[in-house]
């Protein structure tokens, strides 16, 4: 077993860079950090370019995990010192793989049923928890429109708690791209808005649906505003201006269930 | 003007200090960074200990906020640099308070119609949120039991988005407490249980009301669940365990609103 001890390593320099939004983008990979999501990823067959793991994490899990072996995957032992320096968490784990982002067809979001729709979204403790959200309300799909903080942000990824995988995410989707596919295929575009619009409990949701969920602070762009064909809002009550954009995320998705579906 | 340049200053070093939760909680204080939010507690008179604020502060905003003048509250001006050292924000704006803590009594929690009740809830994000919502639906208190994440921690604070002061919140309250609370005031206790439970849709919120969200992974303790009257759940629909705890203290909460309000 060779294993990499050297801060030089072309691998491990590689990997380093890749802690980069740029780089990351650039090679069109992102990064994931502990045994759960790895594995999580592995049963999902995605496509790994290296795992990185200490010796004693493979001491350790060599009988659990059984797609880790070295004739499947490319895998690179490396010094525990090494990997955690690197690392982004705390406590890694002993393991980080370097995975190509799946291939979402923009084509196959005409046909959805249910979509999830982010304009600007830029924290990512939101974003993990709305993609997290939208997979438990059992949504069809998200588009993170561009200007969205980057759903393969490690910080994203964790907020996710193992959703990531779950439901096909188109990204970096610019607003003209957004407006062909919503006015060639009848979606019904519900927009939450802060301050205008109806009560978000007194409108139908008909599919095929899109819910439109934006910036924290500035809300949705205006130009999406223009073309929404309702506007909702959550009334707030206390001396306060609005919630958070994953809060009421949350509240119009699961108001949205509540109207399609027998609970 | 005497400008503190020194970190062995008397007041810097028990600022210093104030940063460790332990440190905090024997001196009954808490700590609060950057000016909008000390502004706002200016406006609700909270009883400030001290204010650091480097001159370039004082002299930019001297006009804007009438309250912070050296008669009304003990302020003392400090380096620049030294102050950057000591924050926890990146850009703290110039400006830290030490303010005494809120004393909310116990018995005031008899009469109240609707509270939000959070055990063990572990995560800063979550309850500065859980705090925001429960302003926003017009809560009117909230009972961190033993064992929440200090309500005062700065990461909280700053999620609350300047809503820490805007509800009475009793903390660090025990079971046997609790239980009295409920006993002797005939609340309906509702409480959310991912597995259990009716459909959280499906149940009416009667007043007075306590509602309770649990920790991110265990949920409610099992003593807080043999006391309630109704177990509420929220299905998920996708490849999931449950919704993040603010999330489904969102979606509950707006639920009650909706029951029990003309919206």
């Amino acid at each position: 077993m060779e294993i990499i001890n050297s801060s030089q390593n072309q691998y491990l320099k590689y990997l380093k860079k890749l802690y980069k939004t740029r780089k990351r983008k650039k090679e069109n990979v992102f990064i994931l950090e502990g045994k759960n999501i790895i594995e999580e990823a592995c049963n999902l067959e995605m496509d790994f370019e290296y795992i990185f793991m200490t010796p004693e994490f493979h001491e350790k899990n060599k009988l659990d995990i059984k797609d880790f072996s070295p004739d499947k995957i490319n895998i690179k032992y490396i010094e525990k010192k090494l990997l955690g320096k690197i690392a982004d968490t705390v406590s890694p784990q002993g393991i980080i793989a370097i995975v190509k982002k799946p291939d979402y067809k923009f084509k196959q979001f005409k046909n959805k049923k249910n979509l999830l729709i982010l304009d600007q979204i830029q924290d990512p403790g939101n974003m993990g928890t709305l993609i997290r959200t939208a997979v438990a309300a059992g949504m069809d799909g998200i588009i993170a429109l561009k200007g969205c903080v980057d759903i393969y942000n490690l910080k994203v990824i964790r907020a996710t708690m193992g959703t990531i995988f779950a439901l096909p995410i188109l990204t970096r989707i610019d607003l003209q791209q957004f407006k062909n596919l919503y006015q060639k295929n009848n979606f019904n575009l519900i927009t939450a808005e802060s301050s205008r619009g109806e009560i978000y409990s007194k409108v139908e949701y008909e599919s095929p649906l899109m819910i439109v969920i934006g910036n924290e602070a500035r809300g949705v762009r205006s130009e999406i505003i223009g073309l929404s064909d309702r506007l909702v809002k959550i009334p707030v009550f206390g001396d306060i201006d609005s919630l958070n954009a994953a809060i009421a995320g949350g509240i119009i998705l699961y108001k949205s269930v509540e109207k399609n579906r027998t609970l």
